[in-house]
């Protein structure tokens, strides 16, 4: 069995190799290729995702699985090796079904659709990007009609990033969350000027942020020897392996919070690769158990630490000591009352936390919507203007600031978007589960401590790497499954005392 | 035929696209890799460059590059097809003789072997790089025996790098040069005072000497939109494609001509690797010569155009007002005697063009004693600095400034320097040719005009890729094969005027 295992081993870590570098690829695309590097780009990918597809189908590690499945009993349900064995059978049997020459087609077709989508926001038009849309949204359908599904043709998109999880399961959740929030962003809209955020649209030295940023960093515990940061249009975290990762983030030279909390929130990613078990190493366990279980670490440094009172109320001195100018006539809770100003706008990554799980419905709207053929991309930007209007009560003055803001669609993810709203759930989940089992959290973050904190994180989720399922990960660390419940108590604690509803 | 080219080009395609992803993971590696991620980028190399090799290699490979060398006659002999198809069959049976698993741990030693050199360099330490040097030589050894030999050993690893080119010839050569450049050194050492250079040896800023360089070799014709510069310890050129063409540099803030001659000099790589025939894109044909034919175009645009009084004329009142106040004082002519001081120094990359070829045999020679058995690694440093003394008259005050300052044997090239030395020679031969063609270059060059320069390197160098082999290129531009000749009577022109011997 042990040589079974081995050889298995030996061959998804040639897989992962390749999957690595495809990973590097797509990170100097986004960092510092030149424009000419595109088309050669979009080969490069296409031949070494596909080749990684084609090794890992191979009917010989189906057979090394069959016969190792058959022996997990030997192991325990939590072991390395058990955990191998279970979860490569479940990507084994979904890759099986994907032919080898529709991955090669993402790979060229999203390389492009990358390129257009960058000039297509740079111009704001939408026409630029449309057609490669369409190609994406049939692929898609053609992966969703491979995959099969009983149910929604949304259900095996959302599968790839969120396992297990369906998409009547996220319309309930996010059932309970509109019902909270459609009232409570209309009530905030309309004393919006109750909390004012001038302070943070103000002239602030591009560099200064960049420090800023790694100095909190730091502080949280991001190995600079193990990672680094760069540059990007739109900031995205990515690992070369667990001792190799790298954070992006973006820098607004007038509006303070694109960096600040760029940065902490891909931090929070950053974190969760850096905290894999080392063992892991070069499987295909050493990575996040989903995008939900990601996003919930990135959101939980943002927003739990990085918007809470007790940070600013260590950080803020440290913040003017790199700004003394603008800062100067500013206390710390006037600080953090500005970061968490409440207000619908149209750029979702810089959307409040109270509005921006509306984005996320808006998008995961419109993903179904496309993908069942109720709504041709032609007409996509009206869509998406409509439901701005309806949620939020705003209508973005460009297409830049709508349809087009965002990456993903041109990396050719769509079932994506739900992640983030799930993120945000768990994030307040794990949080309210950390306050009972360390007592004095809040006092720690006050004093800019954060070594308990990370080490609980370490241990009951960044550890596992893939090991477990989303709703398997939740229930072993919360006792529960999950629910909107904790999030919605949070949001209205916390923004009924800042706008004393 | 047009199908089994197309089948040949299909798959050589994919290798390509396999080995621009090495280039990438390795250019990484060197510019912006935190020192974390070197364990797992040893693997993703190995694996990588064991996958080309292999997919190379094939049979199938093989049988295409038969069928069509029998049919080679229906294409004229320069036709991309023709060139294609001859220079295959050479690649072909070169690698056919070296098994995978060498490529591999070539790959995996040598990724170890550099962040061990950049330790050892660091600390000045050479006892941190020997056990690797150690395998590296052996691994040499080996590779040198796989592809065979009839006279040297260093033959087969010399042709690596310049095809057809064997030790005798450079011995020979190198004879030439050294009967030359032994006493013109000796006679200039007596009366180094002569030239004075402390100017270049002020605090100079570092963005501003970065941003100078980029406006020069944006004039030579260098193309940022299909290209980029960034910094690395060692600085050096690589492509991911012909769009897509990487220069690195360093900056001292302290010494001008570092990141200056140094930016020229990669610029000429870059110019050769972005001029080549786009049509060759994607096929083993876009790529240099040979190293010596590169080293011929970064040393045109580094020595004849850059540390030429023409250029200087023009340029040195532009480079006076990014640094008015160290500047002040100076006229060209005193700065371009400072730039072209000649003094027998430790670093090759720094050395002037009278000492720089010295620095290559000593590298040569030892390279060849390491080979043959009759120098022990343990016993390098020594022998370095024995060299050094014989022909530069100086020792390193420490192993950082002498045996450790290369990067070529931590990448585990040995074979490799002495196309430094053959490039300085076939610079000046085409320079020669150049100026017979293009009567008014040198006021060209004092107006800062390149095109015709340029367009006529494209024409006649950079447009073939690699067509030919080094001795034809240059027989077919310059009429004769490489020779000492051209070198020896540019180094007693120019310095017989600047020493007034």
């Amino acid at each position: 069995m042990e040589a079974k295992l081995q050889e298995l081993k030996a061959r998804l870590g040639e897989i992962h190799d390749l999957n690595k570098a495809v990973a590097l690829l797509g990170w100097d695309q986004q960092t510092y290729m030149p424009r000419g590097g595109a088309p050669a780009r979009a080969e490069q990918l296409a031949t070494l995702q596909k080749t990684a597809h084609n090794w890992f189908i191979a009917d010989e590690i189906g057979a090394l699985i069959e016969t190792l499945d058959g022996s997990e009993s030997e192991w325990d349900y939590d072991s390395d090796e058990a955990s191998l064995v279970r979860v490569i059978a479940r990507d084994y049997a979904k890759a099986r079904k994907i032919p080898g020459e529709l991955v090669a087609e993402f790979a060229r077709v999203t390389t492009l659709a990358y390129e257009a989508w960058t000039k297509a926001r740079r111009q704001s038009d939408f026409s630029i990007f449309q057609p490669h849309l369409e190609k994406i949204v049939e692929l898609n359908v053609r992966l969703a009609e491979t995959l099969g599904y009983e149910d929604r043709i949304y259900d095996p998109l959302l599968d790839q990033f969120e396992p297990e999880m369906k998409t009547s399961q996220v319309e309930a959740i996010f059932d309970d969350l509109k019902a909270e929030l459609l009232p409570l962003v209309r009530t905030i809209s309309k004393q919006t000027d109750a909390v004012d955020d001038s302070v943070l649209r103000r002239p602030y030295d591009g560099e200064k942020q960049w420090s800023f940023g790694l100095e909190v960093i730091k502080d949280f515990g991001f190995d600079l020897t193990r990672g680094r940061q760069d540059e990007s249009v739109h900031p995205f975290t990515t690992s070369f392996s667990i001792s190799d990762v790298r954070l992006t983030t973006r820098v607004d030279p007038n509006y303070l919070p694109t960096a600040l909390f760029g940065t902490l929130h891909e931090c929070g990613h950053g974190l969760y690769e850096q905290g894999i078990n080392l063992g892991l190493e070069r499987t295909f366990l050493d990575d996040g158990v989903s995008l939900g279980i990601h996003e919930s670490q990135s959101r939980l440094w943002e927003n739990l630490v990085g918007r809470s009172r007790e940070f600013w109320s260590c950080y803020f001195s440290r913040l003017q000591t790199f700004f003394p100018h603008q800062l100067a006539e500013v206390d710390a809770e006037s600080f953090y009352r500005a970061i968490n100003r409440v207000e619908p706008s149209f750029i979702r990554v810089e959307a409040d936390e109270v509005t921006y799980n509306l984005h996320i419905m808006l998008r995961f709207e419109l993903e179904n919507e496309m993908l069942e053929g109720k709504l041709r991309i032609a007409d996509l930007p009206e869509a998406w203007n409509a439901k701005m209007e309806t949620y939020l009560g705003i209508v973005p003055p460009d297409h830049a600031k709508g349809v087009l803001q965002d990456v993903h669609w041109s990396n050719g993810m769509l079932g994506y978007f739900p992640t983030y709203a799930l993120g945000n759930l768990i994030s307040v989940q794990l949080f309210d589960r950390i306050q009972a089992d360390i007592p004095s959290l809040r006092d720690q973050i006050a004093t800019g401590t954060f070594d308990e904190l990370l080490s609980w994180l370490r241990e009951n989720v960044h550890h596992h790497g893939r090991k477990y399922i989303p709703d398997e990960l939740v229930r072993r660390v919360t006792g529960n499954s999950l629910t909107a419940t904790n999030y919605i108590a949070y949001i209205r604690a916390k923004y009924s005392e800042i706008y004393e509803l």
